[in-house]
């Protein structure tokens, strides 16, 4: 296990009705004029939008709103909200949504306090030293932003996404109530799970040995998810196995479960690519890309395949043949996210095979390798990206 | 899943030689002025006592220091240290040591910052409204408080074990380096790894349902000492193992894997009686008690424990016979138990039958019943204490 640091000051209020508490977290972390960040019309269609302002108005807390944060958030808008902040003297930052409206809301918190642009924290030009406050009402399981010191913007310009963390952009308190998350769609809560999958996924592909707590962890969110999102898809109302996803989505991304290790992230970043080019829904890439990612690294580095096929999947262990063992382990999730309805192919996420190089090019961005678990090469990114052709 | 919150926000500090850290993290904190807390001579011994105050002095950090906290930590002691504090106008303390010191600390920062007397919050009779920050140093995995809430003291004129928990005695930060607690003996080694999966198991036994992702997270916990706490008894020095076991210390009482649910908590009060009366090591208490709590309830109760029979001690499910399978994983337990060196008697720990009454009323304490996963009435209590005889 390797030397760590870990921290979640996150206060998280979960459970029915949680949203009600909002102003009072507000107020009980110094906001006193508030940005509401949220995205499309469906919290103003479930009745949120309106609990929220009504709840707001009550405590006498003022607030301006930014809505529009699309999927895969954009760099214009985040300029939008910092432009709105600095000129409302806006102190707190709320944003109701998912995790594309939490990144853009982490964002906006960083970019309001600082001088220069706030693509700089993203492009690795400089270090956020302060940030707004944020709290969050989470409608969607999924990105763990609700609890992770991350956030990942589409620069408009390039279409490129890039990603930033600092303990600062942790949320003050956030705010998990299961039944927001009833009204999604099949499609956004297979998704969603598929993302919290790979989020610990990408640290369960580890080489640093001795790891024995987080592998654990890792394979306990695993296994919930493995339960509850098969039950969701059937009964999309089923508060508690909401309940059950909402809570591992946030322990997979806040680190509890990838201290002391290596992470892996060339599932993610090959992800990426493909959100940003095509506008796909994040999860639905991984569920494509994962896979083929496994299948192709676990021939160079076996080791942890077998824990994940035994222990996750309940493959009965082989000695003579570990390489079936490994291989039922991926058929397994593979048939995993195809009972949920994720796609397998470029042609179900409208990728396209001429843009595998131009992707792998932007992937790499002049390094040599992507990846830690096994490091891949340019050649291993295109034939991962070819494989889902 | 119930409603719950969620609020863990120490800073870990973890790995090797992470003591080195100290001052700049109390400075970090805003401390100025350090109480110094600890035990007997083994951090002295050990060199700890001399790495920790000279990185205090070459930070100049002013300090004083209050020594001899024992195991079941003494009300005199924490009234000592209050004293101190008061006179020396200390704002922060820092704790060397295992769950006894910082449990002393706990009670000292909230004392020193309350007009009467410091009880009054073990006694139910004042809520904790402020205390001093403290920090910890901590020398052994087993009691969690490093990153609880919780703290309990025997208060020495009626020899009554009480607890109280408050965020404000959450640690702004905890320093875990695995290698400190290397020198442990094998006693207090495996009596720290009973009391870390008995405070799983007092939120695992639950009659909460569909909590799915926090039973796996308390399988992994328990899954993780099962493995590493052997392997420590047989190489006192395995920092590797060591490592596992403190991390899952932490995790198994800060209540990530207990949040959303009923939890029971009899076999710690129960046991509390043994400790507060023979001064016997709370861990080993637990060894003793937990199995006969476990016997005794599982007839009653049997539903969760065919989960910690099948997950937990892989016991092969056999639908025909559960009762067989519940006793299987019950007397896995037990034989490690056995294995790691811990008692299973009164005999072994020196309590008497002729206190077990006396015992039940303290602990009853006028209340009918002890325990959610059953309700023990105080003839379930007796009978559990006369089965350790």
């Amino acid at each position: 296990m390797d030397n760590f640091a870990f921290y979640s000051p996150t206060y998280f209020d979960f459970g029915k009705d949680t949203e009600y508490h909002v102003a009072e977290l507000i107020q009980k972390y110094g906001g006193t004029k508030v940005l509401l960040h949220y995205g499309g019309g469906s919290i103003k269609k479930s009745g949120l939008y309106d609990r929220v302002t009504d709840t707001l108005k009550k405590a006498g807390l003022a607030f301006c709103e930014l809505g529009g944060v699309k999927p895969n958030p954009r760099s214009g808008l985040v300029r939008e909200g910092i432009r709105l902040c600095q000129q409302e003297n806006v102190d707190f930052i709320l944003a109701v949504g998912g995790g594309s409206t939490i990144d853009s809301a982490k964002a906006i918190a960083a970019g309001s306090l600082y001088d220069g642009d706030f693509m700089d924290f993203y492009r690795g030009k400089a270090k956020i030293q302060k940030a707004l406050p944020i709290g969050t009402i989470l409608t969607i399981a999924a990105a763990g932003s609700e609890g992770s010191p991350n956030t990942v913007i589409t620069d408009e310009e390039t279409m490129v996404k890039k990603g930033t963390k600092s303990d600062l952009l942790r949320p003050k308190f956030s705010i998990l109530n299961p039944a927001l998350t009833c009204t999604l769609p099949p499609y956004q809560t297979a998704a969603g799970a598929t993302d919290i999958m790979i989020h610990v996924c990408e640290r369960y592909f580890s080489n640093t040995e001795e790891v024995e707590i987080t592998d654990r962890l890792c394979e306990a969110i695993l296994k919930t998810i493995i339960y509850e999102a098969p039950r969701v898809i059937e009964n999309p109302e089923h508060y508690e196995a909401r309940a059950n996803i909402m809570w591992a989505g946030m322990l997979a991304h806040n680190n509890v479960c990838g201290v002391g290790r290596v992470q892996d992230w060339a599932s993610h970043h090959i992800e990426h690519e493909l959100s940003a080019l095509y506008d796909v829904n994040h999860g639905a890439g991984l569920a494509v890309i994962a896979p083929l990612w496994m299948r192709y690294v676990s021939k160079m580095n076996p080791h942890k395949f077998i824990l994940f096929a035994t222990r996750v999947w309940d493959v009965p262990m082989d000695e003579s043949h570990p390489e079936d063992v490994i291989l039922k382990g991926i058929e397994a999730f593979e048939a995993f996210l195809k009972k949920i309805g994720m796609p397998s192919s470029f042609a179900e996420i409208g990728a396209r095979e001429e843009d595998i190089e131009k992707m792998t090019d932007k992937l790499l961005n002049g390094r040599e390798t992507e990846g830690n678990y096994v490091k891949l090469t340019r050649d291993d990114v295109i034939a991962i990206y070819r494989s889902a052709l």
